[in-house]
């Protein structure tokens, strides 16, 4: 995130941002909406990234760690109430599917590949690459096992309701399961680890009180910004005859995790491939783990209620990606052809959801 | 199974099984038939455990290995045999279901995460972790692939039959492959395995004569409280609306392993865990390569033939359960966390089966 | 390929193709023609084999490798573009399912079981083993997430052929990535497996000019025999009422891997499990990675074109070899039950495809 700090991006941030809400109030064409939300969107990421790493320099590795989960993701949660608040499910899933797979391909696979050109073999705690690819399992698994009795068996809209409001809540026990045994009863076994995670920053820029501040500050900017870009969005979808599904998968999840995408690729040129990893596997697994389940309760709120049933083909595209990932990082190697096979899987899943 | 060596064991053991009997005999409530069944299905359980293990001490651990092997899932095995009588298939299939989930993740879990929580983390052979997830997995492919042909290409009953009895012979020979490879030609790989599985009882109560005595009796008590046992969750099934799937997969096959699950609890805690997960992978193939296959041929004897070909639901719940097992045994240790996602598993089936 | 050096080799080879031609051309009765073919197959093959090594030991480790890679499936790929210009697009895809499952199942476990029976515990590199296996589920994921994408959301049969088009260039891409990894960047990595696979026939018999003159010649007479077997092969498939699914995926597998067999049981004997291996699971990797593909372009040049869409049950078939051979060979050692379980899993898919 060097780019972050460069004397520029402020100024930047906020002409992007003021000219994405001009674009959007004033009704200006949906091409000038778009490439202005977009940038605005790109900018309002990376400060929200920087601003949730200065605070968590403050608040301490534990702390740090649960913020860093919990306000990572930020952007991808904001985006999706806005589309729940319009009954958008379908789009909503789309995205959480393509924030997913876009982590564990897109993201781990250019990582694995600018990496692996540069260092060869790149080696990581094989420990927690085995508890990551049991906790990806989960997601698949609860995602999968709700939708395939629910389709099987025609279980009606309110026991489809039910179960998937159940099993939200467990996903939720489980991630929180997840935050003590890796911060708190077993931290010590993965410490060099989130270490080089939390503080590859360094140095923070900012006092504590102006990092939390922004990271108030950049949550609203963020908040903002997605609303346009989801309206706009829209407006495309009409217009080029891409699916809802293409769109949502992978436009807004490639935006959605441009903060992921840079910070990980740095780090793995790095040669802090573990690093970069857990930025690309704990972002899927926050969006799997967290996100989705909590959305599912955030919109008992609103007039329609969101179920956690995920289409046949999102819920393949979620299996494969999950497979492929856990078959390459298990032996706690990488190298540049596992992000080649990454990245081919990623191409696949791109030309089908276009296709549809 | 300490509580076994009380003194009032065998006083209760016998004044269930004959409220039992007179309750099924004389027709009391079906809420007493059912408490007594339950209560004379655990302690006889327990008896047939542990007589099971005295033998298994005398014999040796070559044989030992096998009589475990044999009569340790003689209640399941008895259990379905009374239900494939009265042609009940589908809730043969169902307790079958459950019992390999419930001792992959329900069994398992416990121990993880009782064992887990004192010692932190436990450490076993992952030679053994490997095979067993290797066999697992023929289980899931013996199963699912004739059903994925018998749906997609609507094999007539006939040929399903066929198939069922062939695959069905396989396994067994499989299973019997298993029992040379795992006690004669490799049986030094996995001594120090079997050893502590033996003979966790160190000295044994009671004489061979006694023993042998004992293991008949045992499974003959078995039987009958089995026999009353199914006949009052058949007039459950009606009165609570619950599906006989959930029946099946949960209550039943919770009660029929509840030897096996007092026994692996108490080795994780002992810090074994690698007799602890034996006895709940190995109780899982015994079902899966063994008792499933060894009812189809058995079901020849009645006026109407099981086959082997489960429901979606079930082979996705033993699909799942075998991935989320596997995932977290492979690497030869165990914490915590790995038991709260196996029974986060377990929690999503059972409320995905009771809304069936 | 002990017997390829036999004497009596050459003057067999060109007995059985020549009777094989006569029969096909004079129309002799079908079973005659098929006994012909078949030896003659065998002969030719094996021929093909010899003489693609001793090119290989020519040209050196690194083109040897490609070489084996592009001739060593020489019959598959001839024996498919004679079935696609005939429009038997159906047993084209059961000859390739064939090919892959067949060596996944039946080479490598004949080989793990002959190997293990003789050595108890044979060992492999380990690493190879982990990039193979994620090699053979990209070969998953690629065939099974067009076919779900197609079956699922009804694409027209344009786009189904655009999506067949693409994917198949990514997977000659990852294909030749494979080669540049294993051959260049990192192929010391791989150094001593490579070097036991390429030379295992040590010093060749003939001189550099007449192996570059046999390999030629071998291409052409698997060539004309391919044509001649699959002609007779279809006059088989109405007489028995075999299925052209079982004809494909079992008796075309067979007859067509006869080399691959012959090496990787005689390597495996010799305590050579990773080049066996390799053989086996290469072999699988090319087929799926680099045949069908080019099958694919190549069927633009005929009046009708071929899809990569397998049927389910193929899908099913190919998913479940990898899987198993896969959850086998990670721990990077062999024993003979492994043998056992895969040829168990083969035994299962060769039944129910017969029932198809």
């Amino acid at each position: 995130m060097k780019w972050a700090l460069n004397k520029l991006f402020f100024p930047l941030m906020f002409v992007f941002f003021a000219l994405s809400g001009l674009a959007y109030y004033l009704h200006w064409t949906s091409g000038l909406q778009l490439a202005f939300a977009v940038a605005a969107i790109l900018f309002t990421a990376g400060f929200l990234g920087r601003a949730t790493e200065s605070v968590a320099y403050y608040a301490g590795q534990r702390l740090g760690g649960f913020l860093n989960a919990t306000f990572g993701n930020a952007a991808e949660l904001i985006i999706a109430i806005f589309l729940i608040k319009e009954g958008l499910f379908d789009m909503v899933k789309a995205s959480l599917t393509g924030a997913i797979i876009g982590n564990l391909l897109l993201v781990l696979g250019i990582s694995k590949l600018a990496g692996g050109l540069k260092h060869k073999v790149q080696n990581f705690n094989s420990h927690l690459a085995g508890q990551n690819a049991s906790l990806t399992l989960l997601a698949v698994i609860a995602l999968a096992i709700p939708a395939i009795f629910v389709k099987t068996e025609h279980f009606p809209a309110a026991e489809t309701m039910n179960v998937s409001l159940i099993v939200a809540g467990f996903l939720i026990a489980a991630y929180f399961g997840w935050l003590i045994y890796s911060m708190f009863t077993h931290k010590d076994l993965l410490e060099d680890h989130i270490d080089t995670h939390v503080t590859h920053g360094e140095e923070p820029q900012w006092s504590r009180g102006v990092s939390i501040l922004f990271l108030f500050a950049a949550t609203v900017m963020v908040a903002f910004v997605s609303e346009w870009l989801v309206h706009t969005l829209d407006v495309f979808t009409a217009r080029f005859g891409w699916s809802e599904l293409f769109i949502g998968a992978f436009v807004v999840a490639i935006v959605g995790n441009a903060a992921e995408h840079s910070a990980a690729v740095l780090l793995a040129l790095k040669n802090k491939m573990g690093a970069a990893m857990e930025i690309a596997v704990g972002s899927s697994l926050q969006i799997a783990l967290f996100v989705a389940p909590v959305l599912v309760f955030i919109s008992l709120l609103f007039a329609e209620q969101m179920d956690l049933i995920f289409t046949t083909i999102e819920l393949a595209a979620i299996a494969v990606a999950v497979l492929i990932a856990n078959s390459t990082s298990r032996d706690g190697s990488s190298t540049w052809f596992e992000g080649v096979l990454l990245l081919t899987v990623y191409c696949i899943l791109g030309v089908c959801f276009y296709f549809v």
